[in-house]
């Protein structure tokens, strides 16, 4: 364990680059922060370096003790450390720095083969979640929340979408980044190409030619496919997709929160694949 | 239509103080950033003010066209003083000053009868949304869309749930805090009276001897309670529940973001309402 005090320090310097998406591509680190966060990244086993202000809190203990056992670097820092390293406005004393798992397009299908064998024929069905250039981080991490929570197998990210290690995403995630594998900076030809390799039908929700998704088939293999919050998905995924869905507005909403349609959508294909029968 | 140029107008002081929840309570007025949710503050004829900086826009003229026709105060500002009105980085250049509708726990029963008999039989077991100490502007947001999206009837604010009508709230609402009727600091012993008189069956979504919602009969006049980010629903209202319901978690998260939670609450109870049958 090495003590920091002062705000200059390098180590200080270098966990507070991991807050730009340039040095998380550099180094392949990110930035996690919060006890409930700190404490996922460490079971997942990816936590190079634990920074900590000193706590008599057992929990938040026992996650440093992890891992340190983990062979993760310990640094006790002084509150005002603490505060120049910390993202948000009120810090919970626990920062770690993490490897980003490395999973692409090319291993994906595999990487979801393996998380099927070991959760069970409950999940040979279950969906990937496509995100299209969805640029609030809030947003992002309630989807990957979402995914993990109704049990998608995985999560593809389209060029263009804010990047799903930054402290914000990482934040708003509560943990389940670490749950699912995460595919980054895809082409969305690229994507639409793996759907089809790997038998995943993709879903679009949108008006024209599109059914009510209470009255659509989801009981398959889905690529759900969630756009932008301003202008959707695009042209492209709208034109190429094997099935069309809208979510019923009963009041005067145009839409729903992002989040919130991935939700929905998710859920109701669980329900479909789980509960029909 | 009068001009402002200079950022000490008392007319920016008076818009920009009702930023704070002291002033808007004093006032009984709210302040309406963005296009989409200026003009359905006008659509639902509560404007008062509007702030604008010239523009060729077809919409916005449109919208600022029809506030004045209503009887609002046109104010055309330069694009300094827009800078210090908005609330956002990016102003879109237009802000109204709206009347924050008075509806109380003594007529909400009252103005739901309406609704219903405006929106027709559909809607005669819709359900009301109770809200507890959500502390996230952008949570309640969301959860004012998806309640008015899914056909739900009006929201309920217990006390120390952050103000529906804080500017950031107003904007995530994305226009629907217009749409239906919310009331603001009720007690929840209150609310939980008008349940039990107005024939409301309370739904909470805890651990502790609750049922799977997929296995819930949600078809009845349901008032759902959705709680606190951190600390989820108080003592009291969980004692009182009349139903108790768990969303299932196939993966690993411990739950959901709370507005994700209520869209998937909502629209499974829709689901069972109209699409069983």
């Amino acid at each position: 364990m090495e003590r920091i005090t002062s705000v200059s320090n390098n180590q200080i310097k270098d966990a507070n680059n991991l807050k730009l998406k340039k040095f998380r591509k550099e180094k392949e680190l990110f930035f996690v922060e919060g006890l409930r966060t700190v404490e996922e990244a460490v079971n997942y086993g990816l936590v190079r370096k634990v920074f900590y202000t000193v706590t008599s809190d057992v929990r938040t203990i026992s996650v440093i003790d992890k891992a340190a056992a983990n062979g993760a670097d310990l640094y006790e820092v002084d509150t005002k450390v603490m505060e120049k390293l910390s993202d948000t406005k009120e810090p919970q004393g626990i920062i770690a720095i993490a490897d980003i798992p490395k999973v692409t397009m090319n291993n994906f299908g595999k990487v979801l083969a393996k998380v099927v064998s070991s959760k069970g024929k409950d999940f040979a069905n279950a969906s990937v979640v496509v995100v299209d250039r969805i640029q609030d981080p809030g947003n992002l991490g309630s989807i990957i929340r979402a995914a993990d929570a109704a049990g998608a197998l995985g999560i593809v990210l389209l060029n263009g979408t804010v990047d799903a290690f930054a402290p914000k995403v990482v934040r708003a995630s509560m943990g389940s980044l670490f749950h699912l594998p995460i595919v980054s900076d895809v082409n969305e030809v690229d994507c639409l190409a793996w759907c089809k390799s790997e038998g995943y039908k993709t879903l679009v929700t949108c008006l024209d030619g599109a059914s009510d998704l209470y009255k659509t088939n989801l009981d398959e293999k889905l690529a759900i496919v969630m756009g932008n919050e301003a202008n959707g998905i695009s042209e492209t995924l709208l034109e190429k997709a094997d099935l069309k869905a809208f979510i019923p507005m009963l009041g005067s909403a145009e839409s729903l929160n992002v989040g919130v349609a991935t939700g929905v959508i998710l859920y109701e294909s669980l329900r479909q694949r789980q509960y029909k029968k």
